[in-house]
Parts: C-alpha cells; sequence; structure tokens
C-alpha cells in the first residue's frame, strides 16, 4: 500500500494477519529505502515492525499509551500515525525527528532518546489513571538492554510493589546496542534457550548440599528439583519474584504468538511482562548480518550491496581517545576503561581488542559506572570512563558524591559535547560544563583538535591531582598533523592562537575556527583581534585574564555550550572576583531552550554563532575610531 | 573495657564469643550513653554492633576492605579502629564525622552518606586488586533499603556477569529509614518467614496452568513443584539469578552464625551475598520499639526515660510543606505527593496520613521519582516530589531529559538546601541552584520564611507553565506569623525587604536576616543599604536589576550555595548580558570546596558569611565620601 496514505493506525482494527504480513513487507522497503538516503536508526525499527502492527491493531492510540522506552524505535510508529510523508527529512534540521516527539503527533505520549525510563514514566501514567478513574492501557515497550539500567529496575520494583495495572512488552532484540552486560543479560539467555539449564543443575547441587534435610534425600529429591528448577528459570521467575505475571518468551515476528499473548495481557490485573523476542535489522541482510555494529543506526547507503557512502576524512575524536589510551596502556599498567553500553560509539571496542581484560563495559549503567570508577582509583588504578556528555548526567550525584568529594584520580573522556547533529534535543551535550563547573576539585580540559586531544588524555592520565574531564565533540577531528610523542600539557594556560591588540576572544573546540574566521574578516577591517585556545574551563587560565584585564579591551567568549552557568559566566566570575570592573565581555553560546535536530553548523546560523555573528559582536564593542579605520 | 584504649582491631583475634558478648554490651553502653548528649544515628548503629565486631574479628582491616553503603552506621567500626575518645565531638564542627571519613582513619577505605554506592565502590577495588594480582578481601555491607536505588541493582547485575570475587553483607533490618518500599522487600519478606509461600502457591497454580505438559499431570506434579518452589523462594533464588552465592538468612546478633557464614564465604569463589537480618535500635528499648522513627538519628535524649530533649520553636519547614500539600490537596484533586524513603524526613508521613492513596513512597529511587512525577504530569496531574536538595542529584538526568525538556508541570519541594550542619559534607545541599539553573523551562522559587513557603508551595502548584522548585533550609522556620489564605506570588518579582539608596543586598532564604542585621550595623554609620528578598534564582526580577544599574550602586549578593555557577553568578549575567558595565558587584556564598559538619552559624564564621562580613563588602564598596560619614 502506499503508506502515506495512512492517517490513522485505525484501519488496522480490520487487518487480517496476512494483510499485516503485506503490510509488514511494505513498511520494511520504505524504510530501506527512504534510511538508504537520509540514513536514521535502520535494524532497530525493522526489528519492530510485526509487534508495532499488532500494538496499534489491538491498543487505541492516543487513548491508550504506547511508550517506547528507545525513542528511536518509533519509525514504523510513525508510518501508522500518518508520517510517512516525512521520512525524507529524517533527522534533519526542522525535519522529522528521529524519536518520538509529541509535537509531531498525539499518538506521540513521552519522548527519549535516554533509556530506561519507560516504566517511571508508565507508572506515572497508570497512577494518574487510576487516581482519576480512567479507563486506558498503558504500555511500555521496553529494550533488554535497557533493563541494565538502574532506573528501569527501581521502577520495576515500584510497579511490582503497588501492582498497577500495565503490559510491559520486553523487546528482547538478543543484542542491544552492544552485546548486553550483566547477570540479568545471562538470565534472559537461560529464559531463550534451555542452554541455562547447565547452571540449573550446579545451583541444584549446591541448594541440596547446603541443607541438610534434602541431602539425606538427595538421590530421590535432585531429579524433581531439577525439572522444577529447569522449568522455573524457563518461565521467567526473576519477573514473577518482581511481583510481574510473566509471558513468553515469544516470537516478535510472529502476529499469532503476538496477538494471543497481548490479549491475554489485557486481560490480566496488574502488571503483566510480555518476553517478545526480535531480530534486529529483520527483513534486510546487510543489517540482520551486524546488527550491533553500524547498521544499528548507519549513514546513508546502497540497498543492493549494502556497502555505506563513506566520507573520507581526518580520524573520528572518538578514535582518537581510544587510540590513545591504547598507547598509554601499553606503558601504564594502571590504565582501566570503562563504558556504559557503547563500546562502539566510543570506539573503546578497539582498546578491548587490545587490552580485553582491561575494559569494562558495564551495561547502560552511568551511574555504577561513575563510583566504579572511583573506587578503582582508590587503589591506584587510572579509570578512563568513555561516555557521551550526554549520559554522563546519569552520573551526576556520583561525580558530586563519590569522585569529586574524595577527590579521585578519575578520568572522564567525554564524548558528543556540544551540539551532536541529527540525534537532537535529547542527546545533545551542551550541560556538561555547567554541571562540571561547580565541582570542587574538577578540572574541565577542551582540546582545539584531534592532536590535542591525544595529549589532553596523556595529560589527564599523568595528573595525580582528583579528577579530570576532557571533552570533545561528535564526529572527525579536523585534519592536523598528529605528534608522535605524547605530551603532558599545562592546564589552565590557554595558548593564543593569534595575536592581536584591538580585542580578544576566548574560544574553544568547535568554535576556535570560527573565531579564527571572525578574526581574519576584522582584520580586513583594520581590527587586530586576538584569538585565545581556552583549552580549559576550569581553572581558567587566571593569569591570562587579569592581563586582559590590565589591556582593557574587548572580550568575546565563545561555547558550543548553555550559557547560563558556563564559561563565559565563569569569565565574567573571575573578572568581577578580581575587580576587574569596567571590562567589556560579550557572551555567544546557547541559549536557554532546547536544541533539536540538525547539523550544528544550520544551528549556528539559527542561534547566531557565526563567524559573521562574533565579528559584529566584537566590531559593536571597539572604540568607534576603530570602526571607522 | 575502657574502648579508649583501644587503637587497633587486631585484639579481637583472640577474642572468643563470649568475650565479643562482654565488649558487644560495653559498646552498647558506650553508644547509648554518648549519643545521648551528642545525638547521632543510634538504632542503625546498635544494630550492628555484633556484625562489626565479627566482621573485625574474621578480617584484617584495613587491607581487607570493609564498605560501609551506610556512612552513620561507622560507629561501632570508629571504636574499634581508635576512635572512641572523640565521640563527644561527634558531627561537630570539627569534630568527628559522623560518617566514614578516610582523613580520619586508615581503615575508613570509602565514604559515603549517599546509600547504594557500596557494590559499584566494592567493584572497582576488587577489581583493582585482581588487575594487580593483589590478595586481600573486599567487604560491602548494604542495607535492605539500599536495594531499592537503582545503581545498586546496576552494580549487582555486573558483580554477577564478572563473578568477581567479594563477600557483600546484606544487612537486613527489616525497617531502614522508612518501611521499605517494592518488589525487592516483599522478597525480602518471603526470605525470613515461609510466609512467602503463600504466594508460591499462586505462583504455582499459574504456571501449572500454562505449559500444557504440566497442565497433564497436575495431581501428581503440583505436591512436588510445590515443595522445591517454597524451598527455593527461601533460598534466596532472586540473588542466585544475578550469579552470587546466596547464604542465609542469619541472625545478625549471633556470633557463631555470624562465624561460619563469612568463613565459609570467605572460602568461596566469585561473588557471595550473605544475608543477615538485624534488629535497629538493639539493646536499647525505646530504640527497638521505634527504630524507623525519632531513634534512626536522635538528638540528645535522657537514657533513662528515652525522652527526647525537644526544643520549642517555630514549625520546621518541612512540616509546613507537607502540611500546606494537605492544605491544598482537599481542594485540588490533581495533587499527589512522592517522597524517595524520605516520608518521615520530609514530613510527607503527615500528607500520607490524610491523603494515603495520594502519597507515593517509591524507595530510595530519585531517578524513578523524578519521572515518574514527569508521567503524572503529563496525564494533568500535579506531582509534589518532597526531596533532600542533595539527593535530587540522583535526578539530574531525569529533570534534564525528561521533566524540563518536555516542560511537564512537575513541583519538587527541595528540602534541606544550604548547609545542613552536623550531616556534613555528603549532605550539603549547596549545588542545587547551580544543577539547576541552566536547565531551560526550570523555575526555581526560594522562600524567605515559613509563611512564604507555604504560598510558594501553592504558587508552585498553581503553575502550569512547566517545572518549578520551591527550595527550602533544614530545620525550623523564623517564628513569622502564618497567613490563613493561601496565595500565589508573583515568580521573579523580589520584594523589598527594607529601603536603602547607598548600595543593595540581594539575598534569600537564610541570608536574608544576615543581610538586614548588616544592613542596621551600616546604618549607624550612615551608609543606606537596601535590602532586597531575592525570592528567586529563576526568573531573576531583571525588571529591578536593570534599575539598580541605572542607580549605579554596589550590589552584594549573598546565597548559602556554591558561587560558582549560583545565584551571584547569575546576577552577573544580566548586568553584562544587559550592557551594565561597571555596576560594583560582589558575590558572598560558599566557595569551591567541600563543607563538612558543624552548625551552619559556625561555617558562616568560618567562610565569612556574617553580618559583619557583609556589612565590610558594601562599605568597601560604597564611594569613599560615604565612608567617611
Amino acid at each position: 500500500m502506499d503508506l502515506e496514505t495512512i492517517q490513522h493506525p485505525k484501519f488496522l482494527k480490520s487487518y487480517s494477519h496476512k494483510q499485516l504480513d503485506e503490510l509488514a513487507s511494505d513498511i520494511r522497503s520504505f524504510l530501506i529505502s527512504k534510511l538508504s538516503v537520509t540514513g536514521g536508526h535502520l535494524g532497530p525499527n525493522l526489528g519492530v515492525v510485526e509487534l508495532t502492527l499488532m500494538l496499534h491493531k489491538l491498543y487505541d492510540s492516543p487513548k491508550d499509551k504506547m511508550i517506547w522506552d528507545v525513542g528511536h524505535q518509533t519509525y514504523v510508529h510513525k508510518i501508522l500515525t500518518g508520517r510517512a510523508d516525512q521520512f525524507d527529512t529524517l533527522k534533519q534540521f526542522k525535519g522529522l525527528c528521529g524519536y518520538a516527539k509529541m509535537d509531531e503527533s498525539e499518538h506521540d505520549v513521552w519522548e527519549a532518546g535516554h533509556s530506561s525510563t519507560s516504566l517511571s514514566s508508565a507508572m506515572g501514567m497508570a497512577t494518574a489513571r487510576d487516581l482519576k478513574g480512567e479507563d486506558f492501557n498503558v504500555i511500555p515497550i521496553i529494550g533488554d538492554g535497557a533493563l541494565t539500567g538502574g532506573m528501569a529496575l527501581e521502577a520495576m520494583n515500584h510497579i511490582g510493589h503497588e501492582q498497577t495495572d500495565l503490559t510491559v512488552i520486553l523487546n528482547d532484540n538478543e543484542m542491544s546496542i552492544a552485546p548486553n552486560v550483566g547477570a540479568m543479560h545471562n538470565m534472559l539467555g537461560r529464559l531463550r534457550t534451555t542452554g541455562g539449564y547447565r547452571r540449573t543443575k550446579e545451583d541444584l547441587e549446591y541448594l541440596v548440599k547446603k541443607i541438610p534435610a534434602f541431602g539425606g534425600v538427595l538421590s530421590s529429591t535432585a531429579e524433581r528439583l531439577k525439572d522444577s528448577l529447569k522449568y522455573m528459570l524457563v518461565s521467567g521467575m526473576f519477573f514473577e519474584e518482581m511481583g510481574f505475571t510473566y509471558l513468553g518468551p515469544i516470537d516478535g515476528h510472529d502476529f499469532d504468538e503476538l496477538h494471543s499473548n497481548l490479549t491475554y495481557a489485557k486481560r490480566t490485573k496488574g502488571p503483566v511482562l510480555i518476553h517478545v523476542v526480535t531480530k534486529k535489522g529483520k527483513g534486510y541482510k546487510p543489517a540482520e548480518d551486524d546488527a550491533s555494529g553500524a547498521w544499528h543506526g548507519p549513514g546513508p547507503y546502497k540497498i543492493e550491496s549494502g556497502d555505506m557512502v563513506k566520507k573520507a576524512g581526518p580520524p573520528a575524536y572518538s578514535a582518537v581517545f581510544s587510540n590513545t589510551l591504547s598507547k598509554i596502556a601499553e606503558k601504564d599498567e594502571r590504565v582501566v576503561a570503562l563504558t556504559a553500553a557503547m563500546p562502539g560509539g566510543t570506539k573503546l571496542d578497539q582498546f578491548a581488542k587490545k587490552f580485553p581484560k582491561r575494559m569494562y563495559d558495564v551495561g547502560i549503567a552511568e551511574q555504577h559506572a561513575t563510583t566504579m570508577s572511583a573506587g578503582l582509583a582508590t587503589q591506584g588504578m587510572k579509570p578512563v570512563f568513555g561516555v557521551y556528555s550526554t549520559f554522563l548526567q546519569r552520573g551526576y550525584d556520583q561525580l558530586v558524591h563519590d569522585v569529586c568529594r574524595q577527590n579521585l584520580n578519575v578520568v572522564f573522556g567525554i564524548d558528543r559535547s556540544g551540539l551532536v547533529g541529527g540525534d537532537g534535543e535529547t542527546h545533545q551535550g551542551v550541560f556538561d560544563i555547567a554541571y562540571l563547573r561547580h565541582l570542587p576539585n574538577m578540572k574541565i580540559a577542551i582540546p582545539k583538535d584531534e592532536n590535542e586531544l591525544q595529549h589532553m588524555i596523556n595529560t589527564a592520565i599523568a595528573n595525580d591531582d582528583g579528577p579530570m574531564a576532557v571533552r570533545f565533540p561528535r564526529g572527525n577531528g579536523i585534519g592536523v598533523e598528529m605528534d608522535e610523542t605524547l605530551k603532558v600539557l599545562p592546564i589552565g594556560e590557554w595558548p593564543v592562537e593569534k595575536e592581536g591588540s584591538d580585542a580578544v576572544i576566548l574560544a574553544f573546540s568547535t568554535m576556535l575556527p570560527i573565531a579564527k574566521e571572525a578574526a581574519s574578516q576584522l582584520q580586513q577591517r583594520g581590527i587586530s583581534v586576538r584569538v585565545v585556545n581556552a583549552n580549559s574551563a576550569k581553572p581558567l587560565d587566571e593569569k591570562q585574564l587579569d592581563e586582559i584585564a590590565k589591556e582593557n579591551i574587548p572580550v568575546l567568549t565563545m561555547e558550543e555550550a548553555v550559557l547560563k552557568g558556563g564559561f563565559g559566566s565563569a569569565v565574567l566570575e573571575h573578572f568581577n572576583d578580581h575587580n576587574h570592573i569596567g571590562v567589556q565581555v560579550k557572551r555567544m553560546g546557547l541559549p536557554d531552550r532546547y536544541i533539536e535536530h540538525g547539523s550544528p553548523g544550520q544551528w549556528y546560523e539559527e542561534l547566531g554563532l557565526t563567524a559573521y555573528d562574533a565579528a559584529k559582536a566584537i566590531y559593536d564593542m571597539v572604540p568607534s575610531q576603530k570602526q571607522r579605520a
């Protein structure tokens, strides 16, 4: 069918499973075709075609609330709710959001880019329903990986206790973003196969040995126990223990199984969990074959061959980060790397290849990763937690309470700082300076390019004076030459990139080239602008700031981060606290709002962060005789 | 024995259980006596006397690492490690810390005031040990309540997966700070008694019905299954599922049981969990009888009668918060209260008495509470999360990603803001302005007294424009009259408390009386100081700031919160962004360090936050002709 004609999912009510099969096929073709141009989360969406269809057939959206834990898994849902015609603009500036988005449709009742939020929000919605005496279904759809996130377990604990009516779909694709970690995953594995039975037998023997009463009747009891143990493991005892009615595991691509289990769940009181096993990338061979790798969220690709359209270019910042760690780890046995389910994104999978025993993927568990790093540091290790800026937000309390308060030598390799492009709002790495800067003992280094990045990682590991963050942007470096030998840089001494005497720009990372371009533009108008690589947001280069204040020339600060409480704010604090009153400062950066998807360059234009804007800001501050010059 | 003669716990090695009994009795008498004067966490420490003694007898501290999840449960440990002589100064300024503290003793290998961190730090220490090829034991001691914290479950998942050698002591006192919440707790309950068997039977019937193969042989299989199910529940299947060897439950006051199980655990490879059941307040009847209430952490009391020494005074801020909620909830059915295991501390237990169905205690689960609030708000409810400032740090990402980003009407009643006194470092509520101010859509109201608090709570609930925090300090109000009728206050319009024309102090909450005192002192020297109740940190009263800038008089900002990124910083940003260059601003507040225990007043002296300091700061800023006046 022509998917662009779909306005509302209610047409599915009358669809037979055979019709659904055909529609599923159409949807797969549509997604494979559209995403070959725009890129997007192909694998995860191909995996939930049948599940999404059956949910919309059996439930009444938006009255019934489907809460997608993984917001990037809503493409099929978007097609069924009238948005097929917008897929050409997927994840692009002002285009269709790659995640659920309330503004787009009444059928999007919750928005999430970070995982593990759906059970809590579902609990909130179901509780509201019960308090108001309303009648609707609440259906969180959560991945197996998301269950390793502590907040999902907090919610499960609470839901089980309250016995709230809701139906959790556990979408077990055997492999979320990375191969899953943890006991929870092992348990799901046992549920999937009877291979787990092997462990059961060991358990059994242990149990039987432990209690004399049973030891005594071993021969007759053992066989009985063995059967029931096996049975129970396969039956989702874990979830039953948590107070849920457990159904499954079922084949998430089989309409009959989906239909009968969802129908049963609807009739069942209290919390139900349906364990649905799906295959990521289902229906597109290249994506099926490498579901956790590049096909999780590829860029453009050729449909026939499955070849990705690769851009040549400098190495990615993530790769430089990981390679540098490997280089250092060869000589320094103290170095240990940690990731929270992002070995691919952070490129720490490369580190793990060389040092498999010195890399820990802890699951989607930033709280645990942060405090485990602290624990490692108490014993003289040099833990390096590679983490996206936006996800480190999950470890804020652990930063405050465990790492910074105890002043432990933990290194944070903060990836995807600043604007992140297509992922947009939920993933912007723009709060980090503001949430790190006020923590005592924390240092925040910000390299200008991939070469400075490698030196700063080295510097951070050499540092024995407490925690240090090195923050770097998404994407590729700028193509500078890489030094052979790693240096230890002085932190809090900002290099001058370009001399100048009429004004100063303090900029870092992605803003630095823009600052230089602005300086060039002004040079042509006879205004001589100094450009400083402000490569640490904490400590500031106080000496240099004092000298600038003495010169009393205008200062422009530029940051791809929130202005409130950010780097420019730190500069203001310094000038004020040191009585440098009257220094003209203009702060450029991100306003007090959330920034949606779109390329950073488009947002620079939109928000006034271009070289032109910078040049104009300086021009407006320099004395008028200069302006005439 | 004279406990003050103890220097090192190694003397315990040769102690018989009988000698330990006597020592336990001495320690109890000591604690009951000392804490009757200083106050402190009596109940929790009386509960772990035998456990602590046996740990120190069997392990070699500090080589072996005992990690107390609940830092306030280390009093016995402190006595055994040579600190008995300091108990007269417990929790007092420059005195003995009420939590584990590395600076105090090499036996304190980890510090924690927030719960649920011990498993992660233990994992870090044990991993470091294994990587370095060292040989020591790691023994986290964690409460049953702390297991509801997501990060503990994240860690358990990871430990079970890695099969790291460590021995977890699950100190199950049946009731941590509040009666425990959640499925996890129910499960522990089933482990404690065979009462859980009742549920087992239901499970059984359900399970048996589900699979035809079993349904067919129901009569013969059912009895067998029943036995083994019961057996398994009592045997800690949950923990076994997570990959732990489970031992227990055992009596935590019985040296023989402790001895044999700890010894067994030492010999066992991989992670072991010993389920120890203890009684809070053990050995002191008043504390035993009301373990979760006032005796968790009482102030001074009379030993014989168990009467607490009560100070008469104005109502506590927490009580005003809770009472106001009740008042509003009577008329507004949308109001729902949430707490994360702090119904007593937040006084929301009072609200719960009136509205049992509209109050949710979610366990030590701030992440879940924050996002569940967001879920409630999507359905038009008015969730009010009553939470200590320091604990809301655990919900930072949920604030960024779920509440503020979706601009939902969630109210945060932020208790214990500012300095908290005896609990010190780990509990200071001093980061909240800095971590909330940069979040788009967030409003931060800060009442000056208990009367303004009630109006602001009312204002926050009346607000339909996104999230709003109302932050108030620990302790009692200042004794003002309470208005009968609740008002809706304009947020972002700061009332002038005292007129003046030579300078302005912008202060809020606890700093306001100090500001007024400073103004009085200066009045006597002929300097007329305006005092403004800056009762919202976001939005600022921009109009008033602009007028002050026009007057061009010196400004002093005062805040009991960190200066970096804080309120004063916001004022600087405003002046700068609106070209009010040259306004003299002096910011008073907390420096860039962690602040230890001690009364706020003592810290004001120490850190220069007194009326004298404020007066001097103003004096130094006003023009010299004024100074001569």
